[in-house]
C-alpha cells in the first residue's frame, strides 16, 4: 500500500502515519519528493486498510499495490495455468470448452432435443436452466426439481457433463446430484453465503461477472470459492453495464487477456446475454475463440420463437453444426482446441 | 408494448405479428406511417414478451410502453404516497427518517455511546452491522449473531427502532427478532430468494440499489417484496458505479424526484459509501435533503479512526448534533420534518 | 510516478528501470517488499510518462502520484481560493453565482422578456445560446451573429453579465464582443484548439464537464486555458452519462466537494440538462446549492412550450422568483450569498 | 414518435396532444389501451421534437421510432452495403481494411522505416499522426506541418494512402494537401464545424466513435459529413468509458454487428488505444476481424519503448509480419479480404 501525504502535509503528520503503520506489523519506507511525500507501507495489506488513514492528517490518498486477491492470482501458480478435467474434458490451457444448450429447461422434449443436436456437433458439456433469476417476480422461475430431472435424463442419454444454476443456498444438495458445474449468475456474483457454500461442495463452478464487477471483484468472488477448498473455479464474462442501450450489455473481451494475466483460472465467455440476439451470438462467439477464451458458453433452442426465456437470443438447432465448424476454426488460429471427452 | 417494424418489412410479417399477438389474448393496433410501420400490443406485458417477437420477420425492435411493476407503482396508490410506522416514527411524505449509527457493531462499548448521541442528537432510527457483505472472504465479516444482540440492548437502552442487514435466508429468523428494519444490501438488490423471504416477515425493509442496477429494476426489486404482502419498504439509493474514480461511488440524487414519480415508496439516501470520506458526508446529506429525499442514513462513530470497516467515511461524534441541525434545516426548505416518536 | 515491478520481476530488471528513470534527469526510490519491488520515480511527471515504461521487462503497471494540472491545482493558490470578478459580480468563495436565462435566443421578444425576469429576480448574469452544438445536422443551430446582438442589446437593458457558448475557433473575435462570460461546451471540452484560443481572450470562461471525463480530465481542460494566461475560469458539472436511463444525464454532485479540494477554480452546477424535465431541475438546484456549489446556470423561458430547444426543461417566468428564493435561502446554508452587483 | 399519455391523462389532454401534433403536420394515431393511451405522431420527427411535448400536461414521456440519421442509414440504401475507394484500395462489403503505422510522425527515420515494414507486410493503408490531441498541455503536441510532409514522402516511397488526423478547422487546407483519409478524433466527434468542414473537402473521413457516445450519437456525426456531400465515411469504434480500470478503455466489439445492421458504412476497429498495452492489440485485432469489422487501424513503432506517445500500445516492426498472418486468416473466416491495391 502507497500512502501519498499532501503537499502541506507536516513532518510530524509523516511521522504519525510512519508510526500507525508500523504498528500494525509493517515496515514504512519514506521516499520524499520536491513536491510531495509518499510512504510504502510493506506488509499484510488488510491490517494497513484497516487504519482507515484515508482520514487521516495530511493523508491525501491511498493506491493498494498487491492484488488482494491471492489463491486465484497468476503467482500463486507460478504463472502456470489451471487445467482440470470435468466429467472426462479439460478445461483450461489449450482446451477450449463449448458448453450449449437451453436457456431454460422447458419440456422433456425441448431438453432431449437440444442436448442431442448440440451432443451430436460436438460440444464439451450441455448447458440448461431449472432454477432461473428473473428481474420480474411475475415472469416464469424455472422448472425447479423437475427441471434438474431433465437435465439428469438429458446427461444420462447423451453423456454430456451438465451447467446449471444454483441461487439459493437451500436448493444446494439438490443441485449437486445433477450438476458438474455450479453456475453462479451475475446477479449472485457478491453473494457471500451462496458462494462459500459452493466453495464447500466438489463440484466444479462458474462464476458469472456482474454487470457492474470489475475484474478484481470476480476474482474476489473465486477466492471465497477457492478458500473453501474448490479449486476447479471458471470465470465468466457476459457483458458489462454500460451507456450503450443498442444491445443488452457491452460484452467486454478484453476481459480475456487481462483476466489470463491476472489469475491462472481459464476464462469462458457468454455471447448470448449480452447480444440479446441471434444474429449477434455468432459474430461475438468468434470474436471471443479470437480473442484466446478457454471457452463459451451459449443457448440453443429447437423452437427459438417458442422458447419462454429469452428465445431471441438462441441459436437455433438447425444451423448449429456449421456455427461450432466456424468456432472451432478460429479457436485453433488462437492456438486451442475444442474439448471432448478422451 | 409497440411493436416496431422494419422499414422493408412485408404486409405479410405484419400480420404474422398480429396473428401472434392476438394468439396470446391481446389486441394489436396498427398504425401504418411513411416509412415504417408500428404495432401496438395492448394487453399483458409478460404474455408479449414471452412471445420472444424481437427474433421474427420484419421487426426491427420492443419498446416497452407500461411499466412492469405494479405494487410499486404510484398508479397503484392513485398518486398518494406511502406514509408507515415503524416503531412509532412515521416514514414517507411529510416526514424525513434521519437513520444513523456505526457501519458495523464491533462492541459493546462502542455500540451504546453511538447509539447514546445519536440518540440525544434526535435521529429517527439506529442503524448498525451484525452481518457485513466483505469483498474479500479476508476481512472481518462482522460480529453475527452476537452483534444483533448488542443492537438488542442499544434498542432497550435507547427506544430507537433498529436497522440492519440481513444477506443469508437462513438468518431470517435471528434478524427478525431484533430488526424494526431489516436491510438488504445492494450487493443482494436481485437475490430473489433472500427478497422473497423478507417479503414474508412483519418487518419493515429497506432496500439499497444495486452499484449498476436501474430504477426500474429496483422498483421490481421492491415489487418481490410486496408481492408477498409486506407493504412497509424504503428505496435506498447508496451511488453507482460511473467512470469516475475521484470518489467510490456516484451518489444519484435525480433519482430523487425520478423515484419519488415512479413510484409511491419513500425514498432514503446513503451518502456515506458514496463519498467514502467523512467531510464530503456532510455536503451530501444536505444534498440529499434539499432534493426532496424521505431520509438519509449515514454512518457515526466514536473513535472513527478506529473503527474496523469503513472508518474513514463515519461522521464523528463530537460533531453530530450540529450536523443534525443543518440537516434538519434543509429538509424544512423542501418541506419535511424530521420524524422522532410522537 | 510509483513504478510496480511484477512479483516475478529479476533484480537486472529492477536496476533496467532505475537506469532509465534516471536517465531523464529522475531520482529512484526502490523499496523491496515480501512479494514484489515499487519503484518510486521523484522528478518530471511528463518525462517519466515518455519513457513508456508500461511496456518494459518485469514492470507490473505505473501509478501516476502526482496531479497532472498544475495552474487549476489547490497547491499552486497554497489553498486559497480563486475569487474574481466579472463586471462587477463576484464569483468563488462565498459568493453563489446565479445564472439564468434561455438556452437558446430565438427572438428579441423572448430574449428580452426573460432578461427582464431574472433581472428582477436578482440573479447574478444572463445565459443564452447564438450558437447552439445540436446532435442532429438538421436541428435548429442557432441565430449565430443575430443572436448576439439580441444579447447585446439585453445586456445594455439589464446590465446583466452575458454568458454565451463559442463552439467554432473562427467566431471567437464576434463573442468576445459581447461575451462577459465564455462557456465552453461539454461536447467540446476536449476541443483543445478551441481551449487554447479563448486562454488567449481577456473574457471569464465556463467550461463544461464532458459527458464522460473524469475531474481531472475536466481540470486538465481548465490548465489549457489557464497556461495561456487566462485566470477568471469556472468548472461546471453538468451531468454525466451512466447506465440510468430515466434521465438525460446523472449530474454527479459530489463532484463539488471534490473539485473544491483538489482546485481553487469556483464550482458551478448545471442542473437543467441532466434533469432534462422542469419539475426535478428546483430540486437539482436546491441539492447543488447545499452542497456547496460556488453557483448554478439554469434555462428559464417566458413560453417553455413554444421553446425552439429543450423547452421541456426551461423553468417558466411565472415561477422564477419563488424558486429564487428557495435557491437563496439554501445557498446560505451552506454559506454562500448570491452574488448581485455592489 | 410514439407519445404516451399518463394513466391518469384525461380524454381532453388526449385531445390537446393531437391538436397540437396535427398543427405541425403530422397525423396523429391514437391507441386507447385498458391502462393508459399512446398516441403515435405519424410525420416528420424534427417537428414534432420541437413541440416540447415531454412537459405537456397527461404527458408521460416519448419514444422515438425512427432512426435520426438518414443519410447512414441501412435504408437509404435499400440495404446494400457502401464499398468505396481509397487511391485504389477498396473499403466495405467483402474488403479488409488493414491500416498501420505509427501513433505519431516523430521523425523521419521512424516514419520512414515504419511505412517500409507496414508496406511489406500487405497493409492497405499508412497511418500516423502530425497534429495530436493531447490531454495535458504540457505534452508534445506533434510535428504539425512537418509531420504532415514526412507522411508525404512515406506516400511517395511506399505509395500508401495516408490517414491522418485534423483537430482545427484551419489546418484543413494543409492536411488535405496530404491525407487520403482525414481522421476525426473521439475527442472531436461532436466537434461540429469540424465535421462540416471535413464533409465539403473530396477526402474521405474516418471517424472515431467518442468515449461515451452511443452508436446513434455516432451515425449523427458520420450524417454531418455525408450532408455536406462527402459520402466516403467510415465509422470507427476505440473502446468506451466504462467502470472497468484494469484497461484504458473498454473495445465495444457488439458495435461492429450493431453498426452494420444500422447503417451502411464500413465499420473500422481500432484495438490499440482500449488495451494500451502491446500484448493485448493481437487478441484485440483477431477478435475484431472475427467479429466481421471492415478493417482495423492499429499503432507500430520501429522502437516502442523510444516513442514519443504511446509507446507501451504500438507493436513492435520484427513481429508484425506475423501478426499480419493471423489478421488475414481470421478475416477470412468471417468472409473477407485484406484490401491491397488491385
Amino acid at each position: 500500500m502507497m500512502i501519498v501525504m499532501k503537499p502541506e502535509a507536516t513532518t510530524d503528520q509523516v511521522e504519525a502515519v510512519v508510526e500507525r503503520v508500523e504498528s500494525v506489523g509493517c515496515t514504512a519506507h519514506v521516499s520524499r519528493g520536491d513536491e510531495l511525500t509518499v510512504i510504502g507501507a510493506i506488509g499484510d495489506r488488510d491490517h494497513v486498510q484497516a487504519l482507515g488513514l484515508e482520514g487521516a492528517p495530511g493523508v491525501d490518498h491511498l493506491v493498494p499495490i498487491l492484488k488482494p486477491f491471492k489463491l486465484a492470482s497468476t503467482q500463486f501458480r507460478k504463472g502456470e495455468r489451471s487445467v482440470f478435467d470435468i466429467d472426462g474434458r479439460k478445461v483450461g490451457g489449450e482446451h477450449f470448452a463449448l458448453i450449449a444448450g437451453p436457456c431454460t429447461v422447458e419440456s422433456r422434449e425441448q431438453t432431449l432435443e437440444v442436448a442431442d443436436v448440440v451432443n451430436d456437433a460436438g460440444v464439451s458439456m450441455l448447458r440448461g436452466g431449472a432454477y432461473k433469476p428473473r428481474t420480474s417476480p411475475y415472469s416464469f422461475q424455472g422448472l425447479g426439481g423437475e427441471g434438474l430431472k431433465l437435465l439428469q435424463e438429458a446427461k444420462e442419454r447423451t453423456g454430456l457433463p451438465i451447467v446449471t444454476e444454483l441461487m439459493d443456498v437451500r436448493d444446494v444438495e439438490d443441485v449437486v446430484e445433477v450438476a458438474d458445474v455450479i453456475q453462479i449468475g451475475a446477479r449472485n456474483m457478491q453473494n457471500y453465503s451462496l458462494l462459500a457454500e459452493v466453495g464447500r461442495t466438489d463440484c466444479a463452478v462458474l462464476i458469472k461477472r456482474g454487470l457492474a464487477a470489475t475484474l478484481e471483484e470476480l476474482l474476489m468472488a473465486a477466492e471465497y470459492v477457492l478458500k473453501e477448498g474448490n479449486e476447479r473455479v471458471m470465470l465468466c464474462e457476459r457483458g458489462i453495464r454500460t451507456h450503450e442501450t443498442a444491445y443488452r450489455f457491452t460484452l467486454d473481451l478484453l476481459a480475456v487477456p487481462a483476466l489470463q494475466e491476472m489469475s491462472h483460472l481459464p476464462v469462458i465467455i457468454d455471447p448470448s446475454h449480452a447480444a440479446g440476439r441471434r444474429d449477434w451470438v455468432k459474430p461475438m462467439s468468434l470474436a471471443a475463440a479470437a480473442a484466446g477464451a478457454d471457452g463459451i458458453i451459449v443457448e440453443v433452442h429447437n423452437e427459438p420463437e417458442e422458447a419462454i426465456c429469452d428465445g431471441p437470443q438462441a441459436l437455433a438447432t438447425e444451423s448449429f453444426a456449421d456455427y461450432v465448424d466456424q468456432v472451432r476454426a478460429t479457436a485453433e488460429i488462437a492456438g486451442k482446441q475444442v474439448s471432448v471427452v478422451a
